[in-house]
């Protein structure tokens, strides 16, 4: 007989109370920030038309793509090019049971909602110049089905975006390297312990437009092999530039581009030529000295870096925050120009004992097609995001998070008779600002309580028997203390009196309060 | 030929920043108030394995019954009822697609996380006696495909829950009609606006099993139709009792449930009896005068809601916040015991004229079957949930939100070799704690900067031109001034002088922080 195992989906996971107030921690801390930017907090939905996200999306194609999507339960009718309702041959509107999708990111929904907001305009082809400017952060969860799932990885995690639509100047870009970092360290990582990369599609483009190669297709597949240069090597990368090669874990043979030697050896020489990266001015020499800067977009693209690198400069952020890397492509298809990425330089010890990075945390640039995609009209826009459990993997892999919250004052129940002292005292220690709990637990054993209380960081215990009931006090009992003290003392009777008074239950909110100041020695 | 149209789907929205911050405000207050209790913050995955969601739910009937659901892209063994992989006469596994579900609320996925916890002692058979004591709080979007959609109504909406499993006691209840009261005055709810109705699932079972109707199921139908008293009237409800209706609206014929003349009356004189609730000792002297009473289950249920009154009473909570309400009885089919819901007693008069009411904003009750049906073991426990996003509509529709939120200051671009002391002065500002934003729109009219201050409600503006940096001074305009005084002051000269001023940048900020304290006088 079929039975149901309780258990999540796999690749999901359940935030414990500690995780859930590292995460939020993160977002109040990056929030803050953002505001200080002036970005306005947007939510959009967590399901969208699977055509709205991009493109049309069939089933078995954006499972493909990582996208969980699925059919949408009511039919609505299918639109053609001009809005319009489409009608059959007897003029019956045509009607379809549309795909849904989760979003698998936080910029395909705001591309959509810029969209949305410029599409009646576009039907009576209004749209004329420059769009107007729109700004706005946005944080939760994204979901994305990746078929083969790394450890430590999950199938919905979450982001926190900034973007700016309507901005075709570059000092947006300069501007989001420096969010970037003023969020970082606000959010508690020092100065020098990571790196923001900055680079220009442009430069890659005109390199690759200089060489002969062009067409986007052929231009995204060299930049997805070269994206791959940290994790494959330049050798492998070099491979799959030219004849493909076999995988060396899964046996698999990976198709190679099979572009001419020339070309692989140009490209190659460019990856190593910037594999050390110098200061930001010595990189963009050299890039300036390279033959193909006559290409007029590989010009643009350095241009556009030498104006971002003034801007960062003159407002202090140097070499020890941002530098110019030429290698860095980044995979997703929509950037355009400038295009940023910060990786965290600190390391940990894995539980093979072995030294590792977390990578990359952030990651942003510029994509002026975006809208066009859904639209077609031209859109520039720019934005960068925070990959929020990324960097709460890293705050607590390297131990930088903050002190775990703190539960509860906890009242121990004895007695029912005494349930109604018990909720008159836990209202009269809210009503002094401390966060109270009445055990409730329907087992009722001390111990049972006891552990309770230790799962849930309680600080501090009240107890209240008949005999305090009768005297008009409590017993309180300081955990956290008894815990710090356990290991210093050896005599439980002194350990007692150091952990444990009666008080007169008159005054406990005070004392409790005082109990919660103590210095921890 | 087809075209995408960008939209939401049907029956989701986006959340503009005001909405979001009204969102936050409510949960952040409420949060306080939950972490006073001593909940903590869980959180789970939006998706679920149908199944564990409560039960097993194929595709159709799944939408059936409002739940997004679709199949998991990845094949998975099946299991049998000891937890083993299934395996087919060739003694493979049996694989399957299970089916995935967006969670419909915040309870259920609870079930599954406490009752994954007890899985493999289940396995064992260890779980003897009581369970743990287990709390949690939880807010975030739920999902209902509700296929006829009421205006204003959404298929993702967020809901704020809090917990407690492994109680037994139902002093707990009582404290979480204290939780709901004390979160909806910190939300700014005056007592006095708002009315929390308390009753007992058994003193309705009680009764129906008095009469000798038994059966969950039909128990269940019949609370379903009370359910509706307040949609639909007493006339009504006695109709779905008997042999059914014909919908006013809609023509539909709806089925009714065939009991005997006799049991509607005994029901409908029940309800009428406690049409008009007095104070809460009369109500319970009421139901303990009727024959029903000698029920052991009505009894049981009565005696609960004594123990209930009792401690609200002892705490302060009067009829004023609370009242015992026996017509009351909540349509979700898993409540076992204290059942309880909060109505907004206040007002907002429609686009239409008429005098109207938000209804129902929070909810809760005991529910000790629920983790049951999940794995076949007894766990009590009992919650409430407040309605985030009806709570947020109550406070809009009766002008009761927080102020909305200021923009930031605004750097006015006018001049691309000026944008270096743009952003040092925006850099500056923002040391100071002041959020500022430049101009970074591709329309650089002043009238579009100023349209786009508007609809960001910045308050204040600096314009540097280039009189102004040879000067090394910033002229700022007092935007939220300004509109107030546009009503105020006729003369133009007059108005400008007191909303425009020229200050030295040196002291940008200081000026600035005096303009954004300004009285609005």
């Amino acid at each position: 007989m079929r039975g149901i195992v309780p258990q999540k989906v796999k690749g999901f996971r359940d935030i414990s109370p500690n995780q859930n107030y590292l995460r939020q921690f993160i977002i109040n801390r990056a929030e803050e920030v953002y505001k200080s930017f002036g970005f306005s907090r947007l939510d959009t939905p967590i399901l969208e038309y699977a055509e709205c996200l991009g493109k049309y999306l069939p089933d078995a194609d954006s499972v493909a793509q990582g996208v969980y999507s699925f059919k949408n339960p009511e039919q609505e009718p299918v639109y053609d090019t001009k809005g319009k309702e489409m009608r059959d041959a007897e003029n019956k509107v045509v009607m379809e049971n549309h795909y849904l999708a989760m979003r698998y990111d936080l910029t395909a929904p705001l591309a959509r909602v810029y969209a949305e907001s410029l599409w009646q305009q576009h039907l009576r082809n209004e749209i004329q110049g420059k769009t107007n400017l729109f700004r706005r952060y946005q944080y939760g969860p994204v979901f994305r089905f990746e078929a083969k799932l790394d450890p430590g990885r999950f199938r919905e995690f979450w982001q926190m975006d900034f973007d700016s639509v309507g901005v075709e100047d570059v000092a947006a870009d300069a501007e989001n390297c420096m969010i970037l970092s003023t969020a970082l360290e606000n959010i508690g990582l020092k100065r020098g312990t990571y790196r923001i990369k900055i680079n220009n599609r442009k430069i890659v483009n005109g390199l690759l437009s200089y060489a002969g190669i062009t067409g986007a297709e052929e231009e995204m597949a060299v930049m997805r092999i070269i994206d791959k240069l940290d994790k494959i090597g330049a050798e492998n990368v070099a491979a799959e530039l030219g004849k493909g090669r076999v995988d060396e874990v899964s046996g698999a043979q990976i198709q190679g581009l099979n572009l001419s030697d020339n070309h692989i050896k140009l490209i190659m020489e460019f990856i190593k030529e910037f594999e050390k990266l110098g200061n930001r001015k010595d990189v963009l020499a050299k890039l300036a000295s390279k033959p193909a800067a006559q290409n007029p977009i590989y010009k643009e693209g350095l241009d556009e870096l030498e104006k971002i690198d003034t801007i960062l400069a003159s407002l202090g952020y140097d070499e020890t925050v941002a530098v110019i890397d030429p290698g860095m492509v980044r995979g997703l298809g929509y950037y355009t120009g400038p295009i940023y990425e910060v990786e965290s330089l600190q390391t940990y010890i894995d539980e093979k004992g072995r030294e590792r990075r977390v990578g990359s945390i952030c990651g942003g640039g510029r994509y002026d097609g975006l809208v066009e995609n859904l639209l077609g009209v031209k859109v520039p826009a720019t934005g960068a995001s925070i990959g929020v459990d990324r960097l709460a993997e890293l705050l607590t892999l390297t131990g930088q998070t903050p002190e775990n919250q703190q539960g509860a004052v906890i009242i121990v129940v004895f007695d029912d008779n005494l349930m109604p002292l018990y909720q008159k005292t836990a209202a009269d220690l809210r009503k002094n600002g401390i966060n109270t709990e009445i055990y409730y637990g329907a087992k009722r054993g001390l111990k049972h309580q006891m552990a309770y209380a230790d799962k849930n960081n309680c600080p501090i215990a009240v107890i209240i028997g008949e005999d305090e009931a009768k005297k008009g006090t409590a017993t309180i009992k300081n955990l956290k203390l008894g815990k710090i003290l356990a290991d210093k003392i050896a005599d439980k009777n002194e350990w007692k009196a150091k952990v444990q008074k009666e008080v007169e239950l008159s005054c406990l909110a005070q004392k409790i309060k005082e109990e919660l100041t103590i210095e921890n020695n």
